[in-house]
Parts: structure tokens; C-alpha cells; sequence
């Protein structure tokens, strides 16, 4: 998607600027990715224009294969975004209707080809939300990756203001997340995108409850047996500027808590998610020890908040350095 | 429509900033009209978001009556811009399907109520071109105002790109014309708008041929005897920075030809058809000699190309210093 | 006003770029009513250039009449503003002397049409310090509106480097503050806009006193009984990007004190007891419940808060949001 | 003064930014003599803030001295600039009413001390157009000047909408031209200053009659027999981007003209009188052959029309090279 | 090399600000031969920093591999760029001295991995300007190149301000132009590259002498009999802004001249040497015709003058277009 | 040196702006002293380009005098910096080897004229790190200095990734430190410069142990009985954001803590170290008591937080104002 951000805290259209960058769910995972170090393929639907193109050129330069990007009809989706401060929170419009890839169907990516060497296929609850011939383009994906022994993560990521092509989104996901073996949530979405609930949890009030999410973990991995880690993130909203940050997983051997990040100046915190997917999905690859596979994730994306853009564009050295306990910002020279 | 555009002569995201402004055809007519000192209404379908607000917001800053705005679903329409220099010439993306106005149906706008106290309507071949139902919709307004005794205008406006719907631009707009007074066009406006031609005007070459326009504007009113004038702007294009100017004008006293300006830097030509359309109706208004009215026209059209943004931001005493000959550019004190 | 500002936290000309926008006392208040939506008129002299024009413009895009201002000589005032941080604070430069509205006489406005269908009326004690014949003008409007029986607000808005035409300001606004209903100030303004104190109240410490609040509006109601309102906003400052917001009102059922805002990261203060003043005048219209009625006005005007510029652009849903606890800010989408 | 430019070609207040420099007549002149090499102070009278901070700060960067300027009460003048495009002229708004120069009385400046040591003093026709006691004041230092033996040239430079206290520029400039060496004047300052003409001039045209300014710069040197040298400017305005530049002069020893450069893309033409100004002072005093004098003149301000700002950010090196005949713009690496 | 300009036409740090990107001769040709199609890898040496981490980007975005980009000790070359105005030419700062490319040695790349199924090899003068090393690096380059059988096209482009090392421009260059197919030039390269001179070529005057570069080619082809084309850019400099822009190339088969261009508005002119060196490699590789083979360099380093930055950011489809004669910029959309 | 910053919170070049300003270790002491009322000059080598001029031009703006500046070859150290926030930390790259200082002998500057009349010489350890012909420079400047009774202050500065022309911080400065009247270090300055050490002294953990300090200053006086004074600056680290600032001193009359500063959101805190520097060599001069000349220090480089740039663009008032214990941040209006 194209990003078009007002400048600074403005709000929108209050001055004649607007920021512009790409960004959009899978593509910050994939960038986040490749700058971890692996070879990262994004495989999308684009249209034929000069706006798509230079969206591509972003990914490139960021070491992201785009070889599996489709050009078709349609348009790119864009959103608007305005950044909040206090208790001023930020805004998104979308304007992603009629998106190409809202238009793409089943067979439109060749996932055969796409999935040769692939070792990890990893999509979003944003995608089969767009409409539902997306939606079984999805399906598609995810039950070709599982047939060919493909690792599958899902970040369920709900988007209230999508979901409406008739069908709700539980519906749609419940079948997808059969397919999946890492689940990726944040504090809501388990309870709105598969309908799965404990007692309920308060967002709003920005206070955790931690054995909250020990029960709503195990509740997850026992309606979905084939999940091997289900990991969520734990934001606590305390303003548009102050959020705690922390993350919980839970495989086999157990659940686990992360160290909690105490974060005071959020530059922008579009795409934290994603940068908490991205590092999850390095952190299971480069960890045995899953404490330490859920600590990466948890530092690279309290990083992300720290960094204007959707993309993480932060790097292994720094995240082990925050990792090992050093976030004291001295200066680097 | 929101415009964004490339800073300065930068190429489509050469740089991370996007220019934001607001245009389109019938909004800067409307905009001229008021800074000419008229009351000026703009009837039209915006969506009910914080971009739509932002454009509204635009137009009431320039005294533009926004009452018979209506707003309901749909996007609001988007263009890009690039400025081009010497050879390179500007583009244009538009990323405008389904716009709220798209969708219009006729019905949409109650004509009555906009109608009351109106005396001039202004339309453009653009909003038929988007959609049957826009069509209708422009179809149903010719209508009305001619049966109220409004004059009406229409500034045929070909716009290759739309016309997408399964009907050609002169199906529809040769019946849209039957019901204009004031018809306005450039070079190849009648021709690719309503099919009506004399030999091949080459609007590639740069090179005007007066005597074409004589012939054609003569043809124009006799295929359209419900034509009172025809007037067509003269642009030749030498390079993206230097273009000639000038517009002739036929009514039932003859052909006229306008003064002749060189423009050797043009800051922005976008937007200058329309200016040409404002300054033509305020002329006919303004002056009983339609020399003067054409001048007038012509004068302020000339100015726009000095002007950034699709509005031509200019007033009666500076359009008037030049139509009395004073295009020395010295700095006023 | 013309504001001036230095880019981000820049101070004074440290580079070649100056954000220029709109603002000052009346206007802002103004606006915030036409964004809650009031029909909002704002009466005023200002200069006859393409700088007031453009000051009207930004007026009427959000809404304000501005039927009522009378194009006169003198010129337009402006303000030069720095934004502070940590412990160094934001820093203003009038260049207001000779501005059209301090050179305003009694008669220049024509209350008996002004005033027309009002119901309300609001100044500032900004106005009668410019000059003395403004302070006569002042005095002529509140006495008018107070004849028509118009409700009468007024922000007593202390500013010190005013008041040089060689009357104090109690002298003058002692006078005026006899026709007003709504009493408002900040935690300064009572004592040194007309004289009057409890023990002092030390606003650099930071820390508040509530029962001197309550002291200090009870005398202010028994020297000025024609107050049925007096407000204050309550300010700890503790540092140029934190302050703790609060405020509390007393009326003849009592003293009451409303919910308080941590604020940690300011982005804008300029405007914020204008933005208070507009709220509470529309709390006072919306709720019968005083206490709700102050509840709106101190949200409101936390918000401004973080919003750049003068105007509090904000909306009634942001603030009863707010208001209604949710001050957790996450991103809206 | 304060100069306030919007951004590229936009018209005044079209974005919400300003261009913030400083600039003014005689410190135009006073900047260009220290680049070219000679030591120069600037006499004036500035406020005392921070505005006018930044302004002593800019002309120390540029080694002019400020040891002679006093701080007193007033502002600092303002003006506000828009720059045109082909037939659309550069406007400029004059805010500089009150200034601390306009309140400026004979003997705030200690002209035996700041004429220690000098050789030249140049003065313009501004300052006797701002007030009275301005007047004065420039009148008391040409007359001091004059005693003790220093050279004084005056730019004529007749501002229409200065000239407000009671007198005209005629009554008042032709007493003090009576004391200059060196008279500077644009096409029209003889006629508007001095009221001094030969057949009319008419600069609209863009046409020159040299004959005319022979005649001009003989009757000149006629009424004023003090005069050594007499100078003028000679522009011939096609549009506000395309200019011809040259200019004559007079001496004992006849009439000169120098090279005529063509100037198609001006980028800021402000201050060109005042380069020319300090061009032939250097010129005068670095050349024996007066034909080289007026030709440095005119190279200095040729390249002035190409440098955005006041100042005439040019070097010996840079106006020798175009005075020797190479104007040919090849990138020099 | 990083490149930092000032905005606009400022001169160097008249505002605070300065334009990053990234360019220099062989990156410039590879970047245009990736947007017109081809595989284009860039090999050089760059230091393992963040600087140069950006540049690498840039390179990536715009399909050119950076595989043969060998990481080592050194800094990042920079060069200063102020855009020169009429009479105002251009100014390059260099400070590109101990770059990681100034210290390369021979062996430093691996030339036969590097050259594996290449077919074409471009160098520039620039390089060997560099060091004695960098000058034995580029000599074992094209030698192995030679042998391999790939085409070796080199540029002269002569820097005087590089060639410092103890040897003249004509000692190295010479040699290593025995090595090379096809040989570019601008007007004075060969003179001041290669010592190869007729009769005095002036390239200030802006007059061409089609005839002494007829001469100039024969005797090029003469003194190299290994070079199968050479072709030179004829750049008629009449201003900053206006030049007029053509080639010429010499063959087996004779003499050619390319259309001649008149550029008026120069957005930036640096890279435009380099645009036709790529251009013309493509023209040869795409035209049997060398006619068409230098029309479409002539066309493409043409439109290079209309963008900003070293990179020549047009396509197949835009060159094409003006070289079969559209260069009337009349808005695409 | 050059600074080359990415706008707001960006990453090296996420944007194509870079921002430019100068500054480097003693140039800010010199602007600080200059600010604070002293006639402070700078004394280095820059190279002879307009780079440099426009350094230059910098400090004299802010009244450094540069008339020790010596112009020869080498070129101007450049740092890119970016700004950290929250847990992730500013970075800085240097691109300063082969500076002109870099290149500097003993001989290069007269120190008998600069230090005439001279009181007070300040020295950085940065200077000796750049090269041994540069520490013996450095050598001989202090020698010269003590000779003639100057009061001889050093800011120790250890900065690790330069030192690398064989010799180690020790072996030079323990020489150069036996010539130092006033110490000035930070927390472990005294550590990596010097080698001198009490119990470790963590400064990654964001805790202080004042008696370690008391300690360590205790040591250093022991060591270099030369030392009148010691003080070292106590930032206790956060975040980038956040961090505690305070400062200690120890004279013969014992060792003495400044007031502690909470700094909750950093703007720019490259320089607080110089920062400090000039206001302990203020305050040092301007107070007997030493409690005082400490507090003002700490005041002094507390302010130099908020302020964006190398310099600390704060004044005398502002500093003795938080002194006094305001640093509620209230708009100064």
C-alpha cells in the first residue's frame, strides 16, 4: 500500500505535504525479514502503473525478491495516516477498496513455482479480509504451503472496517488457521478474527492481566491442535506516546512471558505487529531456546516503535543489543 | 480530487514527499468564478471522510458554496502528478474509479433546490465519461436548467483514459451538447469529443492553422445550432516550459481571434482549460463586446500557467493589467 | 494574528523557513465552536492585504463567519513563536503594535447587526489592552450584549507586555468584567487581571492547591455578582512538554473540579485556555450537568494539547470520547 | 527588513510555509561590498529582540560590521514576497510601518565616530521616504559625510508607497542629492525621486531609447552639478522571468554603456539595484577606466538575478569571469 | 559518490538544508541501462558503513546488481552541487579524495567471475583520474575484458581537478583506450584525455563547427585504429538553463550527426554525458542503424536534462517517443 | 565539522534531505563562551573551499572570532547523525580522517599571536586523536599556553574509533593532561583517556554511585596535581529520550554535586559535553563560589538538550533562570 502520512503530528491536510512511503502487513514482514538476513520473496497482486513501480522499488532496495508480484488491474491500496500524541490517538483511513489484490483469485499466483525452495510461508488475517476471492486465493496458499511440508505462520491482524464482502471474519479464518503452525495475535485479535474468548479482556483500560493470556493461549492451541506456537503481544496503552510492550508464547513446553519494554516517545507505531511476526519468525529459526526466540521478537519489535515508516529498519546487531539488555540510547559513535 | 504531486520537477516518487492539493474540472471553475467575484456553488458526490472534508474545506476557504455537495459512499477521486520541463512532458495518473461521484445516480442532487436563484451552469465532458449513471446524471441537470431558462456551458474536455463504460464520448456527449449554450473546447476537444472535424488539425506540430478553427467552430455551430458561442483555446506546444496561448470564439457576429501570449517558464498548465472556461463566463457576463469577453478569457487562462495547484489563484485587477496589455512582469510595490 | 513559527523545536531563525498560519484569542475560540458545531461569527478589524486575506480564508475553511470583520488600515498583528522542550520554555514575540484592531474605535462594528439571532457573545482580556479606544470598543459590545440579552463570556487572558496606553489592567477590565455571566481564567488571570487573590498561588512550583481555587472563585463571585459561571484552568507545569491539565468551575450550586489529564508530551500550548473557553461555552450549552459541562471543556482542551496551531482541531466525538474515559490512545483504524 | 517569500512560485499564504531572510536596500549594498572584498558597516537602528538578533547575526556571517547599529524601540520591518512567473509579476507587501528606522531622529547615530576612517557612505531613498525624523537623520549624515571629505553615492530608489508624512520625494530628495558624489537610479527614480525628465520613458514597454537616458544623465549631471558620476539601470522587462540588463553612465568624461546580457530564467531579481549599486562602488574604485567600472557594475548584477535572496551572494572571482565575456553557464568541477 | 545539493538554486549553505542522492559516472550508466531493459551490474568498492549501505539501496531499487560491489576500508566519495541560473553556471565540490575506489588495487575484483556471461563492458576516465592503483585496476579490467571478447566502451571524461597522482590524463589514458570499442566524448575530452587535437575547438563561444568534429572523429579512428565507433555529445552552452544539445558519431561507415535539441529550462544537466554513454550502448545493441543508434543516445541524454539527480530516470517508451520527434510536452494523462 | 543529520527520527537516509549544520568539540565551546559574553576565538585549520567558508561564516554569525583560522589543504570532517528514541540510540558516522586538522603540524598555527591577551585556552581531546602531528600540535599549544600564565582547561573526550595512528589515548594525553589547569570528563573519559580508574563504574546501567565519582575525582587530582579543578558530567542513560544530567566538581575545597535535571525528552544531545565545558569556564570566571559555577554548568548543558544542533543557542539569562530553579517551562510570552 501507499502510505501517505501527514508531517509530524499535524492533522490531516492541515499543511500541503504529505509523507509518502509503501508499507502494508506481509510487505513489512518480508522486509523486516530480508534485513534479518533472509531471503525474503513477497507475492502480491500490483497494478500496471508508475505508483506500483515505485512501491517495487522500495522492496528491492530492501532485498526483498518482488519475482512473484503479479501486475494486474485494479489499483494499489492506499492509506492515510495522521500521528497522535497524549491522549490524541492516531488516525488510519484506508482507501484500499478495488486494491488489485482485492481482485486476485484462486490461480493467480503460481504457488507451485512461488513455493519451490521456500522453507516458510507466512501471510495475514488482512489479506482474506479484502474480499472472498482473496480470501480462497489464501486458502489456497496456506493448504499448498502444508502440502509441500512448508512452515505456516499467520498473524490474524482483524481489520474491523474490512470483512465486508458477507461473510464474517471467524467464518473465514477458523478454516485458515487449520492450515497454520505458528499463530501471531495481539491482545484482541484471537477473540474477534476466531471468536475464541476467556474472561474478557479490557484493551482499553491498559492494564494486563497476564494469567489472561496463559488461559486464552492454551484455549487457542487446544481448538487449533495443529498450532505448534501461539505466540500474542501485549501493548499496554497508557497514551498515544506510552505504551507498555511484551509479548507471551506457548508451545508445548509451555507458556512463556517476555521481558517488558517500557516505551515513552513512540515515533510511530504502524507495523509493530508485523516487526513482532518478522522477529518471531526469526527468533523460532535462529533459537532453540523459544524464551529466547520470543525475546528477539519482543526487542525487534519494541524497536519498530522507534522508527518512522511501516518497515523495521533496524538490523540483528542492534536488536541483540537491546535483546542482552542494553536500551539505554547512549549515543553510538 | 486530491492532487499529488511530485515536489518541483522530481519524477513520481523520486523523493518521499507528495505536494497535496485539491482539483478537478467543475471545482475550478468554480474557484475562479468566486475570485472573479461571482457566487459560485459546486454541485457534487463527496465520500463522508476526513480527505473529502479536507477538500471541502478548500472550497469554502475560496468562497465556494459547498451546500449542494452531497456525501455518501465511494472514494475521493486521486490524481498524480510529475511536472515535466523542456522535452519531458507532465503526467498524469489518475486513480479516480470508483469515485462517490462515479456512483452518482440521477436523483442524487435535487436540481430544484440548486438550481433556485442560479443563473449559469457550468458542466464538463469528464463527469459523463466516468460512468452511465454519472451520464445520466449530467444529462438530467443539462435538462433541468435549460427548462429554468439557465444558461448553460460545457466544456467538452476529452479525457482518453475514462469512457470506460461500454459507451464512446460522442454517443453521449453529441445529446449532452444539444442542451449547451456556451460550448468550449481545445484543440481537439471537438473531435475526439463529439467526432465533429475539419481537416486534420495536428496539435503534435505546434503550429496553428487559424483558418482550421474558423472552419471548425462554423462546423461546431451548425451540427449545434443551439450553440450562441464557441470558443476554443489555442495552446501550441513548443516544449513542457514553453507553449503559445491564445482562443478564438465564434457567435452569431463571427469569428474572433484573441491576443497572443508566449509563455516561456509555465509553472503549472494543469487546470488551464478551466481557468479559460471561468474567465469566458465571467467575460460573456462582464463585457457586451465579445472581443473583450474573449480577451478576458484569454488573460486569465494566460496567468494560470504562472500559478501552482490546479486553481488559478488569480483576481479581476490582475486579469484586466494584462488584457490592457501589461504582461511586463515587473515587481509590484 | 500571523503566527510565525520555527520548524519542529528550532529556536529563533536557527534556519531559513518559518511555518505560517493563523490564530489568536477571539479566532481560536471561534473556530472551536464552528468545529463542534456552532454557527460562529467572528467580529473583527483587520488590514485591507492578501495577509488578512489569506487570515480569512483559513476562517472561513473551518467555518467562522467573517461577515463582521471590517477591512480597515493599520496592519495585521503577528506573533513569532519558538517551541520549548524539557526545561527550556516556548517562547513569544508580539509584533502587534499598530495592528488594525488596536487602532479600532467605538462604532467601527455595528453591534445591533452583530448581534442579531446571537445568543452568545465571548471576548478576551487580549482586546481592551491593545489600546484605549479598543477597550472602549469592548466595553460598548459587552454593554450592547448584555442590553439584548445576550450571554456574555469572557476570558480574562492576562498577557503583560499589553497594557502600555497607561491604564492598568484592573482598572479597565474591573469595569468590563461587571457585564459578564461567564467568568474564565487560568490560574493567574484573576490576580493580575483585576486584583483579585487569595494567599498566593505560586504557578511556577508546579504544584496546586486546590482549596485556594475554591477560595479564589468564591471571592471572585462575590465581587462580581453578576457572574453565574467563573472558571479556571488549573496548569502544573513541569516542564515545557509535561504539564498535569485539569480545571474547575463554580456556579451557584457550587465548587466543582474535573478530571485531570497527564500530559507527558505537548506538542502545542498555544490556544490551549481558547480551546477551554470554547468548550466550556458549548459544555454550558450541551449539558445541564454543570459537572459534565466542565468535563467537556477540560477534555477539550487536553486535546488541543496535541494538535499543532492555534485552532484546536479536534471534533465533538474526539472529546466525548475522551471525555467518556478513553484516553488510551490507540490507533484508530 | 524581515523577508518573508513563499516557497517556489507560490502565491501568498498558498502553503503553510514562508521563506525567512533578511534583506533591505542599504544592507544589500553593504553585504555585496564586504564579499567583493572591502570592509563595510551597516548603520541603522534595529529593535531589541530576537528577530532582529537574527538579523545582526546575518550580516556578521557576511562580515559586514554591526558596531553601528543601534538598538531602540519599533520593530523590524517586514516584507512579504511572492515571485512571479512569465506575464505575472513578483508582488511584494510591505509591512514595515513603525519600524525602529521609521522612528530613527537626527543623533541616534554618532556620525563622527562611525565616519572614522571611511572613504565611501552610501545611502538610498528609502530611508528619507519612512518618516520625518528618518529624513532628517539622512540629511545630517550626507552633510556630515560631506565635511569631512568621505565620497557618498545614493540609490534613488523611489518607493511610491513610502512617502506618507507630508512631503514629497522631489522636496525632500533633492535637497540631499545636492550632497552626493555618486547619483544610482533605476529607469524611473530621476523622474519619480527628482522629478527630473527627458521625453517620457515608458518602462512598461520593455523597450529602451538610449538616446533618452543620455539625455536623462545629462540633465542630471546638469541640475545636480555635484555630481562626478551618474548611473542608471536599464531594464527591459519581457516577463517576470525573461529580463535585458544593462546600464549607462555618465561622467566627466561623457556617456557609457555597457553589455547588454540577456537574462531568460530569473530567479530572484530583488536587490539587483542594490547589486548594482555596490557593483559600481567597487567598480569606481577598483578601475581607472570607467568603462570597466560600469562594466563589473552590471556583470555584479547580472548575477544577481540569479541567486535567490536579498543578497548578492556573488564573489570578485564569479562577476570578473561573466565581465570578461563568459556567460556560457558550464558546470565548473 | 553521495551527492549533496542545495535546495532550489541556492548556493551552497544559503539554507540549512541539502539534497541527498547517490550517483557518478559508471553508476549513472548502469542505472539507465537497467531502466531500459538491460542486466546491468555495477562493480566498485565501497566502505562497510551506513553511507555507502544507502548508496547500494539506490543502486538495487533500480535493478542495477550490486554483486560485484567489493566492502572495504575508505570513505564514500561525496561531491557538492549548487544548480547554477543564466549567466550563473553550476558548481561541483569535490571530496572524493581517499575514497574506498581511490584505493583499490588490481586483484581487488575477481574480473573473471565478474565478466562471466557479460557482453559489454563500459568504463570512464574518471576512475584511473583517481590513483595509480585505481589506474592499474581499470587497465587490468579492460584487458581481461579484451580478451574475454566483450565489448569495451569507455568515456574520457576528463576531470582536471582529479590527476594528481604524478601522471598526466594522456600517459594512463592512452594506453588504456588501445583496450576500448567504442569511445565517448564531449567537446573537449579528446583534446584534454588523450592529447588528440585539430584545430582549436571553442567551447565557450556556445558555436559549434560541425566540421572540426568531423576531424576530430577521423583523426580519433586514425590514432585508434581498435576503436570501432566514436562518437562525441555537442553541447552548445548558452546559459545555465538553455542549451542546445546534439551528438555526432563517427564509424566505419562514416559520419553522422544526431537532431539537434534546444533545451530551455535545464533542470540538471549533470549525468547527461553519462545518459548518452548508456544511451548510446543501447543504440547500438537495438539498431542495426547507426543513425538510430545515436539518435536514441541524442534523445535519451536529452531528456536527461529535464530530471533532477545524476540518474537519468526515463524509459524505452519516453526516449522513443522523442526521438521519432515528440517533444512537444503537452501533458500525458 | 560538517554535520549532516537525518531529518526528525529518520534512519540514515530514509528520505533524500539531509540537514546541515557545523559544530565539533571546541567550536561549540567557542559559540557557547561567545553566547555567554565572552570574545572567544577558534583557532584550527579548514580547508580552502567553500565548505568551509560556510563553517566560517557560522561561528562569526555567533561572534567567534576567526581570524586563527589557518585555510589549507585537506577537507572538512564530516558526521552523519541520526536521533535515537526510546530504546534505540542516536548513531553518528564519522567521515572526518584526512581533515585539514587531521594534517595539522606543530608550527601551523602562531600561538605567541593568538594567545596575546589571551586568558583562557580550552582544549578537547579530540584533537590529539586525530593524528600524531595533530597531538603535537595539541602539545605544543598547551606548553605555549602555560608558559604564558593562560588558565588551561581540557574536556577529555574520549572517542574510541579515532586514535588509530599507533599511539593509545593514555600514552598521549597523560602527557598533555600535566599542562591542564581545569579537567572537564565524562563518566568514563577518565577511564578511556587517561587509564584512571576506581572501582568500575557502569554506565550502561543508567544508576550512579556518587561516591565513585568522589572517588575517581579524588584519584585524578592525586595523579595530576596540576589539576585545580576536576568535574565530570553524571548523565544517567533511559532511553535516547530520557536521562538523568547532573554534575560534580572537586577543587582543594572538596567535591561538590550540582542540582540533578530530569530530562524527559531529549531534542539533540550531541554537544551537552561542550556545553558543559563553556559553562564551567563561565562559571568559573563569573562566581567565587564554586557550588555556583558547577550549578551554572549543569544549568547551562541541561538547556543544551533541548536545542537542536551542535551549538548551545541559549544565553546568559536563560541559563541563570533555570540556576535559579525555573524550569517549569511556561510559555515566556
Amino acid at each position: 500500500m501507499l502510505r501517505l502520512k501527514s508531517p509530524d503530528h499535524e492533522r490531516f491536510f492541515q499543511s500541503a505535504m504529505l509523507e509518502a512511503s509503501f508499507g502494508g502487513g506481509e510487505a513489512n514482514v518480508a522486509v523486516s525479514l530480508a534485513r534479518l538476513g533472509h531471503q525474503s520473496v513477497f507475492a502480491s497482486m500490483l497494478p500496471d502503473n508508475e505508483i506500483a513501480d515505485a512501491c517495487i522499488r522500495q522492496l528491492k532496495a530492501f532485498d526483498v525478491s518482488t519475482r512473484f508480484i503479479v501486475r494486474k488491474g485494479g489499483r494499489l491500496g492506499i492509506y492515510f495516516l495522521e500521528t497522535g500524541a497524549n491522549q490524541r490517538p492516531s488516525q488510519v483511513i484506508y482507501d484500499r477498496a478495488h486494491s488489485s489484490m482485492a481482485q486476485a483469485m484462486p490461480g493467480d499466483i503460481d504457488w507451485n513455482r512461488a513455493f519451490e525452495n521456500a522453507a516458510w510461508f507466512h501471510i495475514t488475517g488482512i489479506t482474506p479480509a479484502l474480499s472472498e476471492s482473496a480470501a480462497e486465493l489464501t486458502l489456497e496458499a496456506v493448504k499448498s504451503a502444508k502440502e509441500k511440508g512448508i512452515t505456516v505462520s499467520c498473524d490474524f491482524n482483524f481489520r474491523g472496517k474490512l470483512w465486508k464482502y458477507g461473510k464474517s471474519a471467524p467464518e473465514v479464518m477458523t478454516e485458515l488457521v487449520r492450515y497454520v503452525d505458528i499463530g501471531i495475535a495481539n491482545e484482541e485479535d484471537c477473540q474477534k478474527s476466531l471468536g475464541i474468548t476467556v474472561d474478557t479482556i479490557d484493551v482499553q483500560s491498559g492494564e494486563l492481566g497476564i494469567e489472561k493470556y496463559e488461559a486464552l493461549t492454551a484455549k487457542m492451541m487446544e481448538v487449533f491442535p495443529n498450532l505448534s506456537v501461539m505466540a500474542i503481544t501485549l501493548r499496554e496503552s497508557k497514551s498515544a506516546d506510552r505504551n507498555g510492550w511484551s509479548a507471551c508464547l506457548r508451545d508445548k513446553g509451555g507458556f512463556r512471558l517476555s521481558r517488558r519494554y517500557e516505551i515513552t516517545d513512540i515515533i510511530d507505531r504502524v507495523g509493530s505487529g508485523d516487526s513482532f511476526a518478522a522477529g518471531l519468525i526469526h527468533g523460532l529459526l535462529a533459537y532453540e531456546d523459544r524464551q529466547q526466540s520470543l525475546e528477539f521478537a519482543a526487542a525487534a519489535s519494541c524497536l519498530k516503535h522507534s522508527i518512522p515508516g511501516d518497515f523495521n529498519l533496524t538490523n540483528l546487531a542492534e536488536v541483540e543489543k537491546l535483546m542482552s539488555g542494553d536500551g539505554s540510547g547512549r549515543v553510538q559513535r
